[in-house]
């Protein structure tokens, strides 16, 4: 077998890991190869990784290299919370809707949702949920978690993340954030990492690689090491310990040791306002007519509502998801390796369909 | 960063996962990089792999990749169980006395455990818990779950697993064989992979992939469908379920297209011979002494005592563990690239500290 | 010790559970004891019971004896949801908001929960979350759990309850009921228990007890035996399986025999039309003042507003709970041991503070 | 109805949940009866009970009532046990053999068992287990737990608590003791109940009920109060909190408040020394012959071996269980209302059989 089975030249916009690794990643695992390196995290590529979390995150922080998001978000807020304590977040989460159940069933977590219009928790909505510790009926709130860039592909500021874990902490509720995507939130925020995770309050962070490059393997990054407890075992227990750790962080020193985290998210952010940006103007040009937007397009993900039945006539050359079947509204996700010749080749697509 | 971190020569006898990944299986990365491809194992990579496993294990088998070798103990073991249902296994079984709890903390499943001289499970060892459904009480027997070859370097023959799984069933249990290290069994007894899976009556199979050369990933390989429910939903609440699949399933793929699971394996068994033998000729010249075997080495593991102190001597060059501290015992593992030059070495240094 | 230590003439508002239970029960009780009879429910009460809900309820169903409400739906629940199965609730629903997680903890259920103004899911509500068995990431829709009279105090007619149990049939969803207060259901529609249940295409109720009248005690009373699997193991495995169950069972005897289960529910229903009738002809001559009914009272509940501080001063002679203290919210709840005269007195205690 | 469904003369060997409630139990009962009274523990009857338990247990034990076994010791484990932490335990314990496993289905705990002849830990069995914090693979002991009396009857001394609590908190591990029958040990041993509680460093004591002469009900004794985190919260979410308190409560209150715990326990352990002096008088004298002893006698529970058919006979007249059948075992329990008629026409019956 010398040749791949697939045509490394097709790419569409169903989602940011549809895409394979960032070559530069590959490298890396293949400098990693050789040889004998302790296992579970004893290996030297774990070692300088944990450096850089703290160059990027500052002082004190730890990483704990996972398997996936999923299992990143159960061991972080399985760490933070008490078997009796629970996770305040937006209805529209991750954790919530796309995780089978996930923190329920394995972590024993229960989840106190919030309806929002955008995918961002304020302030005033953890007031929804009173901290009473003397009522043992009601699921005590514990943690409050977020996603950063949401799964509408909307942004919270810095102001907006330090208004909201500053209003947590003040609440007795530690705060966690899914950051699959929070690559994309800095670069398009034009923010060190830090400054939407450290510097505003973050106690731990699911910090994502599978959409930022890497064949697999996300982070959780403890920043606040008081807000959890028992995290290496938990990691363990929940079947998220990788032996060959090397690879995994290998990865993550990849993206992290130059700028490569920051060119892969850059890069799918701007392909994203390409994308959104030709839309408008056929839509101001009156070229193309019925394209309506849902959400600010403000990372590397547009939400959008199409005629009837587009939809599916554009999926016979471009992968696409429904976000919403019944309200035709379909997701648009660019990615590190999306080229402007596929943002224009699939503009020429919509504006067949839609001219 | 153009070089990797680490000394690429360096090799031990701590685990076979201090080894890095197989270059064939790096390769197979590479080829199966680049474009983007249906995340979740709707990929062309996971579609090939499907083909090999029928071509391996027979037709209608199915498989189903997961992270490590716990993930698929856990995901195949819940998969075969109800919630009431208790799972019979040796008392040195991994997921007894290494995967930290995680079948009873993540599945819910009760361990009836067996002490065992060698690791193995007989027949008669299923008799001791009574299958009587009308008991809500006793936690009722539903899996007997096995390892091939198992932690003490021990195997069973095809006999003797038929002879097991007929007990079993005719019990009303199934059967499950943790074979993270399965190659090395099928290497060692000299038969086809199917000769002790699917061919002598084992329902599921947990198929290792990372002690046998690639960098992470192991199957929930199901033999018999009717033996498991909902087994595509677990694996995804327990967090087991890749998104860039296709690369998991691209090093599956290239252990099995070829033979390159059997050359990795059969590597393994023969430097572990090449260092029994050697040890046991210095033996019986007088060369060395106090080396003791507590175990036949069957596969690529050799349990051995030493003299008090010698293995902390022997650790300041060699890497390996100690298997039971207290009855000066140790592990020696030998892996897919371990060399003769390594087992050469090795042997002098034991000469040397023992002679 | 030949007094107890407390008055058996105070009485509240507070809660169906402050009160004790029915003289008529604990007669029972007494006649239920002396000599052995078989534990776990192999003895003549429970036999005697079983007959009595089949009288009641229609042949084939089954009843489980527990110790109380949350485990009566727990058990219930997840005996009716394969492990990776959800279930659709009011987001008032108790074993949402006080149960202190146990679903989601204890049994691994997944919560997809509505808002609604009443307490009661409508029939489209159910299509808010879609039944896509191929959709391993989505939590999967197995159940619908309503509770009957409703925790805002409101009831389900039977046409309701036949077509919201119609309707998730249709999206194969089964219906399972939290029947705490069944028995004022029933009292209040003026219909046997059947009526409401088994007639309207109910899987599974939990019959409730403790606020009927007894001591402790619900029954999973299983109406369609298709719907559940393993329901007697996991009342033992849930830590809901008494020993000497025959005082369990003679207790529901007791209320089933004869009419008590209807004496008590329409007793508790008629002092709260009562308490509600008084305060809206006071209301009406305008000798009160600043009370407001949040809800309609169908039942045995009342949710009402009161002006600041209001609350406060009525609780130093009447116990009763806030129900949302922010809106000045309060609930009264009246019991098989109400009286007129309690009503009477806590009227005129109202209309001084009030008038 | 106006009398009971069975006969209240009638009486056997079976388990001492055959038994019903000692009539002083009853009394008490309706005594807390009547008026209405805070819920979940907010009563008169659970203040009382817990000046009690101070009494007998010492200052500074705190009590929570639970409705059975299973959810003593589930709660009582799971509040002195990190997510990660192990339980070691005899082979034959309760909590290993006869909970349906709920330890671990409910609570996440893993157990760890050792063999053993009479059910009886020692301290160097704890010795078997490391305590390893920086090993997150192997399950971490946190807690030892022993029944006592023992499942086989047997009992521990003062001193031998005291030797095993001694080690445990050496080696870091906290100390439960699954005490259905402690009342009957302490009647045994001639000790007042704190002698082997308290006084011998137990950490939390699972304080039995229901083979003591209740209808329902055992209390998690915290002692010490470092030892156990959440407890409240436990209990509620294991589904194990009663909203009627007062009724579990009243009936400890009967139990401890004179000596009817001990009244009850003594005269249990005295039929049962008596059916067995009974026996081996016989078998000295040769007046029957094949009955083996298997264990001491040294509370209210005989274990004893038959020949082959002989437990089928005496069936016929007095229920008994087997308690290994195919070493021809039974197990014979008395209780707080067996009567010494009881026994003479047991030996009467045995005589006859095997004269």
């Amino acid at each position: 077998m010398t040749n791949g089975l697939h045509d490394p030249q097709t790419r569409g916009f169903a989602s940011d890991n549809y895409a394979g690794a960032h070559p530069e990643v590959l490298e890396a695992l293949g400098r990693a190869n050789g040889g004998h390196q302790p296992s579970y995290g004893a290996d030297v590529y774990t070692a300088r990784l944990a450096e850089l979390l703290v160059d990027h995150f500052g002082a004190g922080v730890q990483g704990f290299g996972v398997f996936n998001g999923t299992g990143a978000n159960v061991v972080g807020l399985q760490a933070m919370t008490p078997r009796w304590g629970s996770v305040i977040t937006a209805a529209s989460a991750h954790i919530h809707t796309d995780e089978a159940g996930a923190p329920e069933r394995v972590a024993g977590l229960k989840l106190l949702t919030v309806p929002t219009g955008d995918g961002k928790l304020r302030p005033d909505d953890l007031e929804r949920f009173p901290v009473d510790p003397t009522d043992v009926h009601h699921p005590l709130p514990a943690v409050v978690s977020i996603t950063q860039s949401t799964e509408y592909g909307t942004l919270y500021t810095p102001d907006e993340l330090a208004a909201l874990t500053e209003r947590a902490h003040r609440l007795g509720l530690t705060v966690h954030v899914d950051g699959a995507r929070i690559a994309n939130a800095a670069a398009s925020l034009g923010v060190p990492l830090r400054a939407i995770s450290t510097d505003v309050g973050v106690d731990v962070l699911s910090l994502g690689g599978t959409k930022n490059g890497v064949l697999f393997g996300e982070i959780v990054l403890v920043i606040n090491p008081d807000a959890v407890d028992g995290i290496d075992y938990l990691r363990k227990l929940n079947m998220q310990l990788a032996s060959k750790m090397r690879f995994l962080s290998a990865q993550f020193v990849a993206l992290l040791d130059d700028d490569l985290w920051l060119r892969s998210a850059a890069r799918a952010n701007a392909m994203a306002t390409s994308l959104r940006n030709g839309l408008q103007q056929r839509l101001d040009a009156g070229t193309i007519s019925g394209v309506g937007f849902s959400q600010p397009t403000q990372a590397n993900t547009i939400l959008a509502t199409l005629p009837d039945g587009a939809a599916d006539r554009l999926r016979q050359h471009f992968a696409f998801y429904d976000w919403d079947r019944a309200a035709r509204e379909v997701r648009w996700v660019c990615s590190f390796d999306t080229t402007e010749s596929d943002v224009d080749q699939f503009l020429a697509a919509i504006t067949t369909e839609l001219g």
